[in-house]
């Protein structure tokens, strides 16, 4: 049902330091700052050859990852996202077999435009798992 | 400089139990478990089309995740692995920029067969990043 993933997501404190250290120390290719106020994040997008790494900042009041920050001042490993063909078709058969879906259960159009669902880190080994449909 | 995602590694609590919900619940490549007693780990790889997801049990007395699970009992996004061409270059230039390397600062033989390193989290937005010569 997974294919590829997507985007590995890392949520910074500083993301100016952040890109520029993937830029300059990594020598990876960083994109520019996007606003993303639907969701409550600034993301910066690094391009590597098989997949992305997004960093994430807080945008606004009540951004879903402030309280990520807050416990971990320093930033971390915050979410992975999976594409499938189908996400309507991977939510029922996911929920079919007893995984939990975060918020209302529909999908929400992404950071990239298309449809998005998290599901319950409690049930996939303590991570923020992201499907995209693709 | 940094590559291609190599993996991203995920420790669980239930390697048996991860790899069945991989395998029939997300509908993944789900290799079998592999001991990797140099390293302190079982380790079951997830094959995407374009990268890898390693699923890591602790093995034996001291392994290096046990900590890890001790704080995250759930599990959790324990490290990513970037590839790179030349290792003790990418070790000289990371180092001259001021970010520390783990352990001694050589290289060792990873679990693909293959010389790795391991940067400090506290330099890299509080992310483990293992870099592997391919």
């Amino acid at each position: 049902m997974i294919g590829r993933l997507n985007h590995i997501a890392i949520a910074v404190p500083d993301l100016e330091a952040a890109s520029a250290q993937y830029r300059d120390m990594l020598g990876a290719e960083v994109g520019a700052p996007q606003d993303e106020p639907d969701h409550g994040v600034t993301v910066v997008f690094i391009t590597l050859p098989n997949t992305k790494v997004e960093l994430l900042y807080p945008l606004g009041e009540g951004s879903p990852i402030a309280g990520f920050l807050d416990k971990n001042p320093s930033g971390g490993i915050h979410h992975m996202c999976y594409e499938v063909d189908d996400i309507l078709a991977a939510r029922d058969r996911l929920v079919d077999q007893g995984a939990r879906i975060l918020g209302s259960g529909e999908p929400k159009i992404g950071a990239h435009g298309k449809p998005v669902l998290f599901l319950h880190p409690k049930d996939f080994n303590g991570c923020l798992i992201e499907l995209e449909e693709t």
